[in-house]
């Protein structure tokens, strides 16, 4: 077994993942904690999350053999860009013991590393929001959307939770009576999925109940919609299929056509076999039929991935990522 | 001419405005006051508004001789359920020295008022927001979309503003070279029409000064879509004919297919020659080709005939609507 050993660390808005593994693909430890995305919970909150998942992924494990590692978040240009949030991670870095540097990342680029060794390709990750990226020499490279609930994240869980209650207003509007997602939604709004007598009642009810909470948590409608469509509602079948579409071209806005290159899908919405996934793989096979399209996995695994692959004594990158990530292969 | 007079008023956003008149259809004075909706404003500066409006317009008139007024304004409802909002409005009423009682009505059924004397119609309005609704015996009946802009408003300066920026978003995705009508809503946004030369940089300093402000504040990016659309700029254009099938689709949610009775056109987006206007007149006219198609027009005037028309010395409210409002007829 190699002595030398790397950690990576993948850090995001519910929980932070680490993982300690060697060089010949062992896994020595892994680590959980609480959600650390630094722009949402500050620094030294994701600084404290960073050190319980670093000591928990090291127990047993000598420091001293640690020689990269790397750390993969959303807004890490934010956290490159600010001292004091720099500064907190260092501290937790050395406060576990390590004495090696380390790399930070946008969470799409580990995203992406996670589903496929190639350097060249293409992330789109769908979860709360909406992202794709170009990724050229496993740096990201061009982006498109990921501008937010207000402005774009268009075919995300936002959407397709905004969407729903839309649908469930149309209905409302049109007196007609609401489907079975739209009653689901109705009923997970308002605790009801009985409409009053006269329409609007209930149409005001549905919007004050969406606008007492920040916009962005429209996205928790969004498993109701995933669910629905699972058992073939046509409503939420259709919202997918929209959903698909739109994922689809904000890829076409960064990829050129005819490319070959590989696509990795991630983000709660598109990893495993969810409708979204389903949808949008033909949707990508049509603009590119030659393109691999590859799930995104273990973020730490892949984190530590790229950790290692600068190292000297890495000279089979693509056999280790094999070893990392089994299911990537 | 007749003794009696009623008076009318219209309170909006960003105006109020008085109107006193007699029963022959003489106007005997005018009033302006500051925006007083009291759903945004507070009741009380919403009611010292309408007084200060209401004092302009009876100068000169013994308040005596008033027997009727109407207030139309948005959110009526709410201002009927809130009795502190109430005895505010009670007491500027009283205060202007007026006896007789008034009738509170939506600003819908005042702008629906202002285009035509018939009982039985449609009223769609697209400013900020947009709404369409039913009008019954001159009272409003079902109403479609007016969910605010996070869940609704299609088709209005919101919507428009917002499309706007999203598109400017695209071009500046796909590194397209923005057209005009995304330079300059590039300019409004942050004070210069040129892209950096990293395309995500302007793209995050647009999201971001987007984001700076209340989203309803994209409704002033509106004018800068109207004004392209009357150059030709292709972008305004189709956002243009978009908006118009969102606020006929909108309209039809209410409307009955094969109806003859009026559709009125109001607010600022839709009263004048404005380029929605045009756009939505032959949306309407293909989906109900016997109605006649209206236009908004004085809302204080509007709701001074409201006032009126239940006084039973007014024997031909349509001759009475024709001198108040000799737009309409």
């Amino acid at each position: 077994m190699s002595d030398t050993v790397v950690v990576g660390l993948d850090i995001g808005g519910t929980s932070t993942r680490a993982a300690a593994v060697t060089l010949d693909g062992v896994r020595l430890g892994t680590g959980r904690a609480g959600g650390g995305n630094p722009t949402s919970h500050g620094a030294d909150r994701a600084a404290g999350e960073l050190l319980a998942a670093l000591r928990a992924a090291l127990a047993g494990v000598d420091p001293a053999r640690v020689r990269a590692g790397c750390i993969g978040l959303a807004g890490a240009g934010r956290l490159l860009a600010d001292p004091q949030g720099r500064a907190a991670f260092d501290r937790a870095w050395s406060d576990a013991g390590l004495r090696c540097p380390y790399a930070v990342h946008g969470d799409a680029l580990v995203a992406y590393a996670s589903g496929t060794a190639a350097p060249d390709g293409t992330v789109l990750i769908a979860g709360t929001g909406a992202i794709a990226a170009q990724v050229r020499d496993l740096r990201l490279d061009r982006v498109a959307d990921g501008h937010g609930w207000l402005l774009g994240d268009a075919g995300s869980g936002f959407w397709l939770g905004r969407e729903a209650v839309r649908r469930l207003l149309a209905d409302l509007d049109r007196a007609a009576t609401p489907g079975e997602l739209a009653r689901r939604v109705l009923a997970e709004l308002t605790g009801s999925p009985e409409v009053a007598e006269r329409f609007r009642t209930t149409a005001d009810a549905v919007v004050q109940a969406v606008t007492r909470r920040p916009p962005v948590e429209l996205a928790r409608l969004a498993p109701l919609v995933v669910t629905a469509a699972r058992e073939g509602e046509p409503v939420a079948t259709s919202l997918i299929t929209e959903a698909a579409a739109l994922l689809a071209e904000s890829v076409s806005r960064i990829r050129p056509a005819g490319a070959t290159d590989p696509v990795v899908l991630g983000g709660g919405l598109l990893t495993g076999d969810t409708p979204l996934a389903e949808a949008v793989r033909p949707e990508l096979a049509r603009r590119w039929p030659d393109a691999p399209l590859c799930t995104a996995g273990d973020g730490a695994a892949a984190a530590a991935w790229l950790a290692a692959r600068d190292l000297p004594e890495v000279t089979d990158p693509t056999a280790l990522h094999a070893l990392l990530l089994p299911a990537a292969a």
